[in-house]
């Protein structure tokens, strides 16, 4: 793929549809959280796009695919740019379209709401609550992340301990999707064709409208609960997950030093060398979650929002901006030395040996969630990053002893998922986006069918490549 | 105890409070549906009290409670009588204390309803809807079953697949209970003390208040899917109970043939020979559940109510009342001879091999269920009886493969329950009920503290015996 674009004929294509070319304002948009990784770091860090283009309706997303695809410019589909592995970065340059502008709630009904790509999640949210409701699942960036971002290049968050992931059936109910043809149509896929979608880093279509379903919203109290250990925070973790009847929302562990070290506004409340368990509970839960707590030896509740002073709770962020990939931000923001991997845990056992294998060079960090039924481990320890290759030691290291990684310091589908192609996304990428326009690079099938999975080497994208090097030129 | 209680003394001291003493309409309201098991039917068949009284305030009952207590005449609670093990059955006579009339729902907030002991289940349903919410569990006597006998009486039902039981942390949030002394007290319990009372049978304390958690309400979908085999429907029901992301009240597996002999209004519906998975799942879930449907090899739906033709929904039960103890009803309206088991299988495989064993004597029934933290099968599978005898070593052998048996032929605690004293439930009654009055008989720990439970030989209750000698004199 070449970059030389015809920008200009693009322009004067879309006619008034909003666009930006300052290169400044183009790059900050075409950029993400790769920076947590600092192997994404290195090797996104030129990645940018020509031209920034943000529709308002769906009409003028069809006007941009249409003129794109005529002049055969690649098109990297955004929501909030909170992804963490370059899922919304133009790899190979072109247009970047931003969604942030068709941000529409346009219907909220019982258990479910429709809305426009850019809808942000926390809007969402504060609409749906005159109704009672909420979203089940949201990403620890609520607050500026996209429904439709979240739905193409999440999986799960704040929420997943009761409801599993972005992937379940039921997570997700309908997706509006345009293909990228000279004539741009428009989809519409529930059930089982959501899986076609749903996670695909707007490889193979755009997605205009989402319905997504809602749970009953509540005033969640934010509890951190302290340990002596590590072990010990992950065995009550556990158990209390497994209560069936005491609703909660999130249930986090992070193991010391990170509270006290970059959990800034509530270090105070934690006590040296405690790791704690983060969690939000549903109100009427909370005298049955302290009934369980005070039975569980060795747990001690630190903070409790509904019950803490007005002056205690004032100035701390929301409990859920300590969790999932917000607890890595926190520790990158003190120490740029930290990265993070991305873990699935068989099971407790496991989560120990695996953590004391990797003392003082990686700290425990455990996410809560329902998989096929049963509590699981989901795992983002933070890790003090020497080399890429010793990054690549302790992936395989963790592999061995019996974990699954989901690499973030890849860029890739498969490399930062199942290690394999998702045939139902490759073949739906050949029917919404015959010419591979959209969102270039990031589907290893589609760039290079024979690409060797098993040879564990890194999936190099020429388009990158080439794109980098006509940028020194 | 004697028969020879001063039953006009006692109507001198309760004095306008409502009392019934018509022979035929007290023993009327002494019962509950003992009569599904032949073992009760034959033991309890005499059991009536000697007067019902019907108080409608606290303070009626303080006052009932204290004119028992200083004339030694024993008091029985009751809700709607809807149990099934004589749990508000007067063992030894004395006064039916019938609750139906405190009734009034007293408040509705987010997650909590606060009602008084005999506010019919279906009734604070009505009254929740029109903020959004339901209870999360009810019985399959919904309609007649009062929320502190489901609370004192029973243990789980419709909304266990997703709650767990009645005994899980969280499910009943609090309970006002009035002591059997001679100036009764009321207790507040909340958290830990809840277990103190729930599923005590009223022997120790009189529930005076509830307050149950609420969940989101939905108009729930009723389906049916149709299976070749009783396997083929395990396995699916497992699977679908597993999906983290499909909303779902009812996941109950019947065997052939009872739906197509028993369930006279849907048997219609229900191909000859097939089992059936009955469902109640969230109107935003169906998409995902038709989806996950389709995958699954030998689902055929054979009825929603969401797209069934109103003439094809008239005259139809509510589904759950094919499901948990209506189960063994329809089957006895039909063949007298049967009735049933209570079980806890270890998994799958364990209720396969049981009712390979029992074909043709046993018909399989499983209400899946959560239990801390994963789906279980809980069964309460059909029998055809013959003798009192082969029904014990039906027991027995269920036990010898594994399986746990909640004995629905015993009127005790114990015996119904983990075939052991409830150190708690024992300690609150002498706290509670220091003479003993509370519905007396049905805690083995009280009556007999020796009784030695090893020994597999049925508690009799004394006082059983006297009165019924009593009454043939």
């Amino acid at each position: 793929m070449s970059n030389d674009y015809d920008i200009a004929a693009f322009r004067n294509l879309i006619g008034p549809i909003r666009c930006e070319v300052n290169p400044i304002l183009v790059k900050q948009k075409s950029r993400d959280f790769y920076w947590y990784s600092p192997v994404l770091k290195r090797e996104l860090e030129a990645v940018t796009a020509d031209i920034v283009v943000s529709p308002v309706s769906e009409a003028e997303v069809a006007a941009v695919l249409k003129a794109a695809h005529k002049l055969r410019i690649p098109v990297t589909p955004r929501g909030g740019g909170t992804g963490n592995y370059g899922q919304a970065m133009p790899l190979t340059g072109g247009v970047l379209l931003n969604l942030i502008d068709m941000n529409k709630i346009l219907t909220i009904e019982t258990g479910r709401v429709v809305s426009e790509p850019g809808a942000l999640i926390g809007d969402i949210d504060k609409a749906t609550a005159a109704s009672g409701q909420e979203l089940r699942m949201f990403p620890s960036t609520r607050a500026t992340a996209t429904i439709a971002g979240f739905v193409a290049g999440g999986s799960g968050g704040v929420g997943s301990i009761t409801w599993g992931g972005l992937r379940d059936f039921g997570n997700v109910l309908r997706l509006r999707v345009m293909t990228m043809e000279a004539e741009p149509r428009t989809l519409e896929l529930t059930g089982q064709d959501l899986h076609k979608a749903v996670h695909a880093y707007g490889t193979n279509g755009v997605i205009t409208e989402v319905e997504m379903p809602l749970t009953a919203r509540y005033d969640w109290a934010e509890v951190i609960v302290g340990f002596n250990t590590f072990e010990g925070a992950t065995a009550y973790a556990l158990a209390l997950a497994e209560q069936d009847g005491i609703l909660k929302k999130l249930v986090t562990v992070v193991a010391a030093p990170a509270a006290q070290d970059y959990f800034l506004r509530h270090r105070a409340m934690i006590p040296a060398g405690q790791s704690v368990v983060l969690l939000m509970i549903a109100p009427h839960a909370l005298d049955a979650f302290e009934a369980f707590s005070r039975l569980h030896k060795g747990a001690t509740i630190l903070f409790n929002s509904h019950h803490a002073a007005p002056e205690a709770r004032s100035g701390l962020p929301p409990i859920y901006e300590l969790t999932w990939n917000h607890t890595t931000l926190r520790g990158l923001r003190v120490d740029p030395s930290i990265t993070y991997l991305q873990v699935r845990y068989p099971d407790a056992g496991a989560v120990k040996r695996i953590h004391d294998r990797f003392r003082d060079e990686m700290i425990g960090h455990l996410e809560l969630i329902r998989f096929n039924g049963r509590i699981g481990f989901a795992g983002l320890p933070l890790v003090r990053f020497s080399t890429e290759e010793r990054l690549q030691e302790m992936i395989a290291e963790h592999e061995a002893m019996g974990a699954m990684i989901f690499n973030p310091h890849r860029y890739t589908l498969e490399e930062g998922g199942m290690k394999q192609t998702d045939a139902t996304q490759l073949a739906f990428k050949r029917e919404t986006d015959p010419e591979g326009l959209l969102n270039p690079g990031k589907m290893i099938a589609w760039e290079d069918p024979n690409f060797d999975f098993s040879a564990r080497k890194n999936f190099l994208f020429p388009g990158l490549e080439a794109r980098a090097l006509a940028a020194q030129t």
